[in-house]
């Protein structure tokens, strides 16, 4: 079995009201300092087999099919 | 200027019907063999100084205040 991490970012210059929100928060909670937060999402996954580069593959296609919106998202998968 | 990423994902045990309905959308698209899918947050923050350690600690008191809910989230931060 082969565990994998894929990590979604939103790409620069896409503007994210949702990590500016967290950006004030933290300023109200007293956190002094916060530049930009930019908030994204992470997938864990169980995938069957053992090929690293076959699921390295097939993780990739899943991002461009599914899980990352490649006009406005960048996204990274690590195999482990 | 330290720039931080803050991975917050559910802890094991919780139940993520999100992450299922991932695992099942990648079925129904063809994926074979996707075993667990579970579904986590991401930040990308900019924080102002170049104490790193410091930087650390404030993050972390970030997370127990404001950006994982400590009771069914675990967060990692790494800061480079």
């Amino acid at each position: 079995m082969i565990k994998a991490r894929v990590t979604v970012t939103l790409k620069n210059g896409v503007l994210d009201p949702q990590g500016k929100a967290i950006g004030g928060a933290l300023s109200t909670l007293g956190f002094s300092g916060v530049g930009s937060v930019r908030q994204g999402k992470v997938f864990d996954l169980e995938l069957d087999g053992s090929d690293k580069a076959k699921a390295e593959d097939e993780l990739k296609a899943m991002c461009e099919k599914l899980l990352a919106n490649t006009v406005i998202e960048d996204y990274t998968v690590s195999v482990t």
